[in-house]
């Protein structure tokens, strides 16, 4: 986590006597276990359309009805805030907590499950399978090979330490630090990838979506990967489709698996289904668990009561 | 290694006078490599078919014309030695060497492939994306879940050091042990396995083929995993399929994955096609690379330029 972060803890009174309001769409068991918490009745639907008195709320989006009320706190049930923050100017001083969950564990799993099949063959034998051919396809080992992981937080890091555990070379790329943080052999700054990037047999992003990632890989990193397999875990509007489509077709980018796409749902017209070499695995490479949003809540409110910034606290200027 | 082999290391004068035969489909390469180790020419073909001299032979089998003569030394390019021992009886105090290379790692990382590739719906995404279908699947989380793997020899620990280093809980069933060998929390012997089996999410074979392990996955082993996709990496013949069939059907059996079959290779019409919730991977996850060939042969070269035995000697009377 960054050292400085522009948020603020509620003032302790004010969250002691603060109504707890909750997305439609919450289930009943993680409704159950934040009234178990916070020793309140969770308020859901119409009863929560306004409110005179602080409230926190918990859900996916912030009501228009709620915008101008006292909200204190507001914690959401996913990991990315950028939907969210990008749906209208956030109340001033509010803070805002997010989901990680076992994020980090999940889609690192995702990322060595894709890494993997790409070297063992995995969906060419399901489709060997499919049609009963007996024909040996060899394997190609990962170890020693690299892989240049965009984004060196609490997400870069578990997928780049699980992948080093099966002896990659994990290269990060992050704001620069002294030491490389936890899973990266070593770091280096957004404008020193060409190099990495030329040597990588994978290049897996989670960046988030800020004004500053927005199109972030187009046709200069794409044309200058050396055969790569580009893994996006992280948000579709980091990618030029277009320059990714140009670097399949040269060959500089390996193959893409997809997790994230600029618009989805992908509709079954839409040309990223014709990309060569590709799969799209529709957005599901961190699908929170009720059981993570209880967690991630419980730690909010644990920490706030002692008077501390959750570890999830997004800075909303920076955008997470 | 087990502590005591019953194999036996030339003399080195012997050695040092042998020929250097080899199979004609050795490669080019490996030829190579072979002569630039010994220091003589490598015999292929029809000038090899008998010899009056001491003699190595380098292959995956002993010719006929070949098994009378005075062989010192046999390297077997296969880490499986069982159709090569199984082909007649042993030439008496012929040292018999295999070729293991990076069979662990190559192994391993296929046997992590297709855990990732279950939990992360590895197939089913390339099924869909083929569809162009856009539809979330939730993923399922590894760690915490018990691997059962059987076989507790190099390629049984280096596939528990993987699942480990994900946090997959690894019980070894093999000979007792004091200590659990590298990769495992703990190991039982093959009388102790019913429990584990009902535990495990996923069952993960190594055994290599001996009177032994003939048929010793059988009724009684399917039928008491609770739900365990079964991995079959050792040989196809310590299957009875009979039983495994009747396992998915029940489902005992949640899932298989079989790189090897009683008999190879399976014609189109064979019913191992048609199992339920099954892979065939046709006998690919630990093909040996012309490199593992020259590695392990030079590593038995040197171990026995010291009068050692070599850490791959077989022992001919157990099989491995």
């Amino acid at each position: 986590m960054p050292s400085r972060i522009h948020a603020h803890v509620p003032a302790p009174g004010l969250l002691a006597r603060a109504r707890l309001l909750a997305a439609p769409t919450l289930g009943a068991s993680v409704v159950r276990e934040l009234e178990r918490i916070t020793g309140r009745p969770v308020e859901q639907g119409s009863s929560s359309a306004a409110s005179e008195e602080p409230f926190v709320y918990v859900g996916a989006s912030l009501p228009d009805a709620l915008r101008s009320g006292p909200l204190v706190w507001f914690h959401s049930v996913n990991a990315g805030t950028d939907a969210l923050l990008s749906a209208g100017p956030w109340p001033p001083g509010v803070l805002l907590t997010r989901t990680v969950g076992r994020m980090g564990e999940r889609i690192a799993q995702y990322v060595l499950a894709w890494v993997l099949a790409d070297c063992q063959s995995v969906p060419e034998f399901a489709a060997q399978h499919a049609r009963a051919e007996w024909r040996r396809i060899p394997s190609e080992l990962v170890s020693g090979e690299t892989a240049v992981i965009y984004g060196t937080g609490r997400i870069g890091s578990a997928v780049a330490a699980l992948l080093r555990g099966c002896g990659i070379r994990t290269v990060g790329v992050g704001r620069g630090a002294r030491t490389a943080p936890a899973g990266f052999d070593r770091v280096v700054g957004a404008d020193d990838d060409a190099q990495p990037l030329a040597e990588a047999r994978w290049v897996v992003s989670t960046l988030p979506l800020t004004p500053a990632t927005a199109g972030f890989f187009g046709a200069d990193r794409f044309a200058g990967m050396g055969g790569a397999t580009f893994i996006n875990v992280g948000r579709g509007a980091t990618v030029d489709m277009r320059a990714l489509e140009a670097g399949l077709h040269s060959g500089a980018v390996g193959g893409a698996v997809l997790d994230v796409l600029p618009e989805e749902p992908a509709a079954p017209g839409d040309r990223c289904w014709q990309l060569p070499r590709t799969v799209i695995t529709s957005h599901s490479a961190g699908i929170t668990a009720d059981e993570d949003i209880v967690t991630d809540f419980a730690a909010c409110w644990e920490a706030m009561a002692q008077g501390r910034l959750p570890g999830t606290a997004v800075d909303v200027r920076r955008g997470y």
